[in-house]
């Protein structure tokens, strides 16, 4: 099996652009941010991480550890954020609350962390690098239920939860500022993401790393219902890709579904991780917590046509490979099975 | 020609149901609020007044005079509303920053008083007033730029400027807290309105505030561009009877499109006011301005098939008489002239 991840060594060609580019990072210390900072250092470009290092986030200085950059801690709305972007070439905003549970629970802080926060990272943007190219994380929750599959742009977003409420608002204000103002920003709608340097010990982060931590653990994965219902997961190195790819000018005021094309049944992943493992986890069926099932949108499959089209992105690692690759990254970085 | 409007003592016989109800109304100093507390209030319904009077929302207390209710000055988040919803039968939350310019100015005060401030509110009515049946004012301003017309429910939501971004996520908050919380909630997507008791010294709630004005003062109408965009306007009576006939259990948990059937060229509504006025106002032509043409959408039609079919609403007065009705109603309240 070929081992993928940061440190399998692989180049791709569009990364040799980046050498010496000014790029700031928000989120860099969390799960998708930090794999950016990784790409971005190996390219030769110069980092600068915001992160608020809010303790539920994802946010670690661990994911970083051994590479050179300046970390600023504070949410991106903070005021210290416009010295950071001063200067800036590529500003990659992947800052986020991105648990739908807590979400539910704290609805204004959510608003706070995904939106206004937002709002103020978008005025300092405007004020000090109205030319940077600024690619901005959101999400496939956006959209909620799905009325039809495959889900295309044209979907109407109607989300269930807190989370993607604000995200979605958060997506908007980008877009706002690109048409309005005309800032080069492209937002990514970015599907169930799993891979090295995610948050293992929250049961907030949705069902990747929470079966990935069963299976590390050698532990039950707990199936709600029948676990029928179908998702397309992309690893982390895919996205870093199409992060890395939107900052091409043909992306700018434009937003993308990125997913997958191949889905799987969450029983199917779960009985996955069974056969990766050997067999050391077990899988159960239970009946559906109701606040879970209250949120639940049951099967999503995405459409990515259109980033396609524009920036020739495709995903290129299928499910068994890309498990097999993270659940070989924690067994060499186990910290993250016990960090808090 | 008949007049219309509050005073005019038409009856819909609707409104007799209301009698004797608990009623809230946020934004009930406002254009659309202090109209539904007009029909709420010759009803028979007691009625609660929340509306945090900031200086350039378009409350004032003139618009209840000779009407018997509490108000209570705050915005709708604001810890003592809890008070004001506890025993509410029904709740119409039509606060709101409705200014698409100055959203652009401060988008965190469009944000706070059009979402967080939602947030907060929900969050009063899911412990202190679950049962309540509740109508929240949305905007046909969450879409943008129509891609085709007329424009139904599923057509996708891309708010060009922050108020729409803010609109569409405190309506998304309002649908979350109906589906995932079980509230009643039913929010209504509103086409321009125009009517009495609206605040006509701003520039910024737009044009038809703008146009009434200059035909009231004998002043200049000014089109941007050729004025060949066209709009659905809409009587803030048939409003207020869309607003009542949503407190009906069929429309919870939905959004409606609230349209008027009949779309103008914003140079033939010029045209009309000419007419209305008999000649005592004109009409000239100007290029965009920059900051403007930036966040306008073209044309609009609104496709309100599904509120006619769950509600029997449909508008019903059409927009010479409309408009004559109220330019005859600020004859009587020149205050309005000259109000800051």
């Amino acid at each position: 099996m070929v081992a993928l991840g940061h440190d399998s060594g692989r180049e791709r060609p569009l990364d040799r652009g980046f050498s010496g580019a000014a790029c700031v990072v928000t989120g860099g210390l969390g799960f998708i941010g930090s794999n950016v900072v990784h790409r971005l250092a190996a390219a030769g470009a110069r980092v600068r991480v915001v992160d608020a290092l809010v303790p539920e986030h994802g946010g670690d200085r661990r994911n970083l550890a051994g590479i050179d950059v300046d970390v600023l801690v504070t949410d991106v709305g903070g005021p210290e954020v416009a010295e950071v972007l001063e200067g800036a070439d590529l500003v990659f905003n992947l800052a986020g609350q991105v648990s739908h549970q807590r979400s539910m629970v704290d609805p204004e802080g959510d608003l706070f962390h995904n939106a206004v926060s937002h709002a103020r990272f978008l005025e300092h943007l405007r004020r000090v690098a109205p030319a940077a190219r600024v690619v901005h994380a959101s999400t496939r929750q956006v959209y909620g239920r799905a009325m039809r599959l495959p889900v295309d742009e044209d979907h109407p977003a109607r989300p269930v939860d807190v989370n993607g409420v604000a995200k979605l608002a958060g997506e908007h204000l980008h877009m706002v500022y690109a048409h309005a103002h005309g800032l080069p920003i492209t937002s990514l709608r970015l599907t169930n993401v799993y891979g090295p340097r995610q948050r293992l010990t929250s049961g907030e982060l949705g069902f990747l790393p929470v079966f990935l931590r069963a299976a590390l653990e050698g532990g039950t994965i707990e199936l709600f219902g029948t676990g029928e219902q179908r998702r397309d997961c992309l690893h982390v190195d895919d996205v870093v890709d199409v992060v890395l790819a939107a900052t091409s000018p043909a992306a700018a005021g434009r937003v993308f579904n990125v997913g997958h094309p191949d889905t799987w049944a969450l029983a199917d992943i779960a009985a996955l991780l069974v056969e990766l493992t050997d067999g050391s986890v077990t899988v159960r069926t239970r009946p559906w917590p109701d606040e879970q099932q209250r949120i639940d949108i049951g099967s999503f499959e995405t459409d990515s046509t259109a980033v396609a089209a524009a920036l020739g992105w495709r995903a290129v690692t299928d499910l068994p490979s890309g498990l097999l690759a993270t659940l070989a990254f924690y067994r060499e970085h186990p910290w993250y099975l016990s960090s808090t």
